[in-house]
This record gives C-alpha cells, structure tokens and sequence, in this order.
C-alpha cells in the first residue's frame, strides 16, 4: 500500500574513529524512504538545494523512492556534521547549514494527499504538522522526533502527539519529555498526551512498543564491534522499516506492529554496518529476508 | 539433574529510594539456589554465623534448597548494605561485614562431589576454584563473578576461566576484563581466555549468549517501575534459572542454553519486583511458567 515519507534530505559528514566522510547523502527521510522501499514503494516529501548531487538522485529513484514531492530550491542543501566516539553510543555536532529546509513549506502533490499511511520522520513538528494537515484522512500516522524538538518545540510537538496513531522515540528522549526514566512508564505517560501507542527505541539494546493491546519487545540484532561502523539513519530506519511493513501488510493490529518492529530492526542492522545509506543501498532483499530468518533463530524464545 | 551452588549466603540492608530493609535474606548463593529450586533440587554450598535468623533457614529449606553444605561458624554472618539510586541502576555499598565468609574454606559433603552441574555464583575466585577442585569430573560447570574479584583477584579469575564450560557476567564487567564495549566482540575475548561460551547480562537490556554454534540475544522480562521494586540479586537469580532448567532438561546443546537464558530471565523478573527474596519466594511454579508464556507472546519474532 501507498506510503508517504516526510523528513530531512540532507547531506552528512560523519567522522567516526575509523573514517571521515563529507557530504554522505543523509537525513531522516531519505533512511527512512530507502528503508521502507524493501516493503512498499515510498512517496518522499522533501526539499533539497542546488548543490545536491544529481548521483543522490539516482540512487533514491533506483531504490524506487517516488521523488515526485521532492523540491529543489535555490541554496544550499541541509548540511549536518558530527562525529562519534569510539563506543559509538555519543555524538557531537560539530556543524549545521539549515539551507534550504530552513524557511521550508512543503507542498503535497495532489495524488499524494490521500495516501493511507503517513510516516513523519523526524524534522520540526511544525512541518511535520504543515505535511498532516494538508492529508486527508489517512489511515495511519506515525512521527518520529528528537532532542531538539523537545527542548525548543515543545508545545508544536505536544500538539502534534493529538493527531497521530504512533510516536517513534528514543529512550532518552522519552525520559526528556516525561521525566520519567522507565521506558515503559514513559510510554505510558506519552500516551495519555495522545498517541495511541509508542515505540521506545534502545539503540543497541532493542525496542520496546507499548499499545492499549500490550507490550513487545524486541532485541536488537547483535552485532559486533566490526558490525558497527555508522549508527547515523539506524532510528531512521528502523522507522522507515516498521512503517514499510505495516503498509505492505494493510493491517493495524497489535501483532503486525509487533512484526514491524523486528523488521524494524533486521532492517536497521543493515544501515549500522555501514557509512551513511551505503549499508541500505547495498543490501539485496533476499539479504533481508537472510537476515530476518537468522534474527529469528537468535532471538527465538522457546 | 542434581545441581551444586556456591555462592555468599548473606544478611542484605538494602535502602531503595521507596524502602529501607534490614537484614534480608541475601546472597549469590542464596538467590541462586531458591531461582533454581523452580527447575531442579539445588545443594547449597555456603557460611552462616551464629546470627543467621532460623527463619532463614526455613524458607531456604522450604524451597527445596539441600542445607547439607550451609556450615554454621562461630563469629558473625557475610553483611551487605547498599543503597539504589532512583533510577535503579546506579547503587553504592554504605558497609560490608565479611564475618565469617572471611575465612571460609568450603568442603564438600562427599556426596555432592560427584554431582553433574556445578554453578559457582558470585563469591571470591579463590573459593570457587577450592569448590571446583573437589569435585570428581562434573559434566558442565558455570561461574559468576563480579568488579571486584576482577580488580583484586584477576590472576585467580583467569586461573578459574581455565576449568569452566561458561561464563557468566555483566556488560560492564566485560568491558573492565577486556577493555572492549561491544559484549559480544567482549565475549568472544573472554572465550580465547578459557570458558566455551559467555553470557553477557545487560540487566533491564536482557542477555546475550555467544556461543561456538551461535549467538543468542533475550530482551529482558519488560516492567514498568513499579515492576522494579528491588535489583538486589537479579543476576544471580538469572545465572540460577539458567543453570536450573539445564539440569533439569539434562542437555547442553545450544538451544537448550537458548531456552536456559529465556527462563532465567523469567525467573529474574520475579526477583526485581519485590525485596531481596521475597519476590521468588512468594511465586509458584504455575505463575513462573505463566510470566513465561507471557514472555513468549510479548517478545515473539514473528
């Protein structure tokens, strides 16, 4: 079924201990539109400046990402560089261009206004809130945010939490808007701010999903040191394939959510081992579907 | 199966941001073995004083738990108080009484030297290996250890490594033995060092198996916080139904362990809801294999 991505289009440069990378393409939306694309054909809602290489381009639309509500706009191209350090669980901004997304309104084409399932990548709620309003009636709505919002968008987020099914967060996160550190009892309380259900993610420890239907968790897929090489987009990801299967699958029930989120996962672990969309973009789905089968064996509960 | 544990059979004051509890039933040993009492008839092997509460003595006897190796000393019982932060977490000794654990030598009753699965809990590496050393060709033995015994006994740790089939320790206690953060490149480190497979336990992350024939990952029993009343002998509780359900199932293959991390986990989850053994002492066998079933369904891959 049909899926709308909205989020940042950016180019990344990452320093990770290992390596430096200029101008990586990045951001939320595309991970989480490449990610989706092993499920559903995604519909990418994004702004990029004139310095964004036609190759990027290219690439989006050989992983069947629909760039038809992708604009080009006169700038530059949102630019974010960090980077990690060695346990690859911290990480410093180093720099931020907004360009383009800055002063950003998106326009949905017409078509895509009455898409079913609607996947708001992590951006500033008021454009993720901007993209909603101009939908209509979509089946499904999942948001994802960060940090930054929290602290300075706190009451466009708060107001965006009553529109949507399900909030996508991280477990720091999750603890920043409700003081809460339990990340179930967080959950819980996000819940009463509106969403019907949120899924706490744990990096490398896994995710949780706390629903009115029950609770599930699911491991991350483990890996090694090696196996660790960029944690860039892996919330992304992981977003863009929990919200790929839903749409493929067209249903909404506690266990398929449950199922989204290992595939989530398997498909996280893939953009992990690699620098920016590079582990993504090189992985076949018939790797997926490996991987998918060997995660289950790992983390079967007898 | 018949199964030995040794471990510190303790007097516990612990002090939780809701509680303060004075001389609980405590103890490596004492956790281990009533965990294991779900699955298999454990021997304890331990040191009291002549202060021990014979309520103490009660309860451990009630739950199946063989005394024949608790000795009774003259002088006073092994004292711990710890105090948790709010997060649970992070906790801080305030006092520690070695009384008669101080000197303690074990021996065995000749009996329990011919046993087939050894669990040697947390206590000093010196006395396990003294433990170890009268045993007659046990079929499969598993140590616990601790930060401690890593910073001031290291030589007789890495002795010990030599005579174990596994290893079980915590992610933190793997980085400080191998200076590496990812637990499972940390395991297999620590496999090269002597043991034919390592756990990991992460606490409320779960557990990973690394293993010769694979890798298995167990989220933990996910609870909110009020579902986390007391930390104080999780590990050892883990390490307990692991080792009991091995005994009882009287296999050592690969998913057998799988299965052993998955119950062990179950078996912990009882342990954290309420203080020291209070939790696992009021749970019955039909509500340990209910959490169970539970756990299958909520951290089912699909």
């Amino acid at each position: 079924m049909s899926l709308l991505v909205f989020g940042s289009t950016a180019l990344d440069s990452i320093i990770t201990p290992k390596k430096k990378n200029p101008r990586l393409l990045g951001g939320s939306g595309s991970h989480a539109a490449v990610a989706a694309s092993f499920f559903a054909a995604p519909k990418l809602i994004g702004v990029v400046g004139t310095d964004f290489p036609r190759k990027y381009i290219s690439l989006l639309e050989r992983h069947k990402v629909n760039l038809k509500g992708l604009k080009v706009r006169d700038g530059k191209t949102f630019h974010w560089a960090g980077e990690y350090e060695v346990n690859m669980n911290n990480r410093r901004t180093l720099d931020t261009v907004l360009g383009v997304i800055e002063n950003f309104s998106p326009t949905l084409p017409v078509a895509y206004t009455k898409l079913p399932y609607v996947l708001l990548a992590n951006i500033a709620p008021k454009v993720q809130r901007q993209v909603l309003d101009q939908m209509k009636r979509p089946k499904f709505i999942v948001a994802d945010t960060m940090d930054l919002w929290i602290n300075i968008a706190r009451e466009e987020l708060l107001a965006l939490f009553k529109k949507i099914d399900g909030l996508i967060i991280n477990d720091s996160e999750a603890e920043q808007l409700t003081e809460i550190s339990n990340p179930i009892t967080a959950a819980l309380a996000i819940i009463d701010m509106g969403p019907s259900f949120v899924i706490v993610k744990k990096g490398e420890h896994g995710a949780v999903l706390v629903h009115q239907d029950g609770i599930a968790v699911v491991p991350a897929f483990p890996l090694d040191q090696d196996g660790v090489v960029d944690p860039t987009g892996a919330g992304d990801s992981f977003a863009g394939g929990f919200m790929g299967h839903i749409a493929a699958s067209g249903k909404l029930d506690f266990e398929t959510m449950q199922e989204g989120m290992a595939w989530g996962t398997v498909t996280a672990s893939f953009t992990l081992g690699s620098f920016g969309l590079d582990g993504l973009v090189s992985t076949t789905q018939a790797e997926l579907e490996a991987r998918m089968s060997e995660f289950r064996t790992i983390a079967r509960i007898c």
